[in-house]
């Protein structure tokens, strides 16, 4: 087992432990209040926000440690995280940004940032997870900030994290042609508007509603309800939940949804 | 631009110009006879048959790896390799395999075996293609054998990479549901009993014969042509190609062929 590393030890980890060159980056939706949100994380020394991300050790599963750094930063466990495609473009990594991250890092001396082993061109593993948002608690730490922002209000991140954002939804976007989503970023009980807008949200475009409403009951993954939610204004809003077994058969099966 | 190593030197590059801990794989697909094939590659040294693969320069983006090394191997150039997993568990390297695959490299020294850069855990960067078979020219070399295997004909091979190919396998059914394939594989003219056994091969199941003739032509992705072959048996079949421009749209707009 290795063990948790505090966060602000993240960039004191000795280089032969590591397997050299190689990161992770975790690429985290949630939902909430109509929106979609995306998890990003920002050292306080430094000016960019960026992907929860970090490094994989020698003896260690990329996979496991894509597991690690993001209960690290948040205190989110058994989150399903899937590797979705590896950014190993030379150009992504741009050594003076890296070595912006190292200074005001006060226990690594001026003398030894130079030969660091993060000023070195990384490739790094992307995965991405779906998670409820309020299932999430935020870890606080005086030496670094993690927080939703607004997927259409993401601002320039650290090295190619924009880019990864983006490859994240274009997958997420093929997945949703065969698989169906929405499960673990809904709660127990969930309008089918808060539903619609996740679709509408990742394939970037307006679904008709009454369309979209019908073929996610004839698919028999989501069922109706006997209850009202008033979150939306004042008209009522029927209730709805999902099926598991049938979403799950559906994952299994491969199911299109959206024609 | 970097130059290519000719096969025999590849493991004499200097490990300081190489991303360490990094490699590529390639599973390269074609159909021939009847059958879907593999494309794999031994060391005339060493006992196990393996995937196409090499290494990363430093100053390079892992997708040029990918095409550096699979031209420096086969004569394919401009093959439009997609990458689909990388694979990084700890487990994957074997180490006394790789010490095996140095042993018999002459210009090794032995006492430079145990530190040589082969000898450190790798990550794996995988891509595939589909490729006329016809078109690819086997690069002869007295250190290498390159060589098209059956695809359920595969013998155990180095690390591995016989799980890469099934993973390889299980990315091109999911993306079967979502694009057509077999324009990459087939010659301009083909029976639809040709194009049928691809399908068949990577879906692991038999479709029948009309329906899925009644969908590919229906799909407008393919069409008839006012000629026979007699390729198969004393009855004649009617030959087939691509439309192109329609094939394109569907990979474009996505088409759910089987379902």
């Amino acid at each position: 087992m290795i063990p948790l590393e505090p966060v602000n030890k993240t960039l004191q980890i000795r280089a032969d432990s590591l397997q050299p060159g190689l990161s992770v980056d975790c690429v985290i939706f949630g939902f909430h209040d109509g929106n979609m949100k995306i998890l990003l994380n920002k050292f306080s020394h430094f000016t960019k926000w960026m992907l929860p991300g970090g490094f994989v050790y020698r003896t260690e599963d990329v996979d496991m440690a894509a597991d690690r750094v993001l209960k690290s930063r948040t205190s989110l466990d058994k989150v399903y995280l899937k590797q979705f495609y590896t950014f190993g473009d030379y150009s992504r990594t741009n050594i003076s940004e890296n070595e912006e991250v190292l200074i005001g890092q006060e226990y690594i001396d001026e003398k030894d940032r130079s030969s660091h082993w993060l000023m070195q061109r990384y490739v790094s593993v992307g995965y991405y997870a779906l998670v409820e948002y309020s299932q999430v608690k935020i870890e606080t730490n005086p030496n670094e900030s993690i927080a939703w922002f607004d997927l259409d209000n993401v601002p320039v991140l650290y090295s190619d994290h924009n880019n990864i954002i983006e490859k994240a939804l274009s997958t997420l976007r093929i997945n949703m042609s065969i698989t169906p989503i929405g499960y673990e970023l809904l709660p127990e009980k969930f309008t089918m508007t808060e539903m619609r807008i996740i679709f509408e949200t990742i394939l970037r475009k307006k679904l008709d509603r009454r369309n979209f409403q019908r073929k996610i009951l004839s698919s028999g993954i989501v069922y109706k309800l006997d209850e009202v939610s008033k979150k939306f204004g004042i008209r009522e809003s029927a209730l709805f939940s999902f099926n598991k077994e049938m979403y799950e058969k559906a994952i299994a099966d491969g199911l299109l949804l959206l024609e």
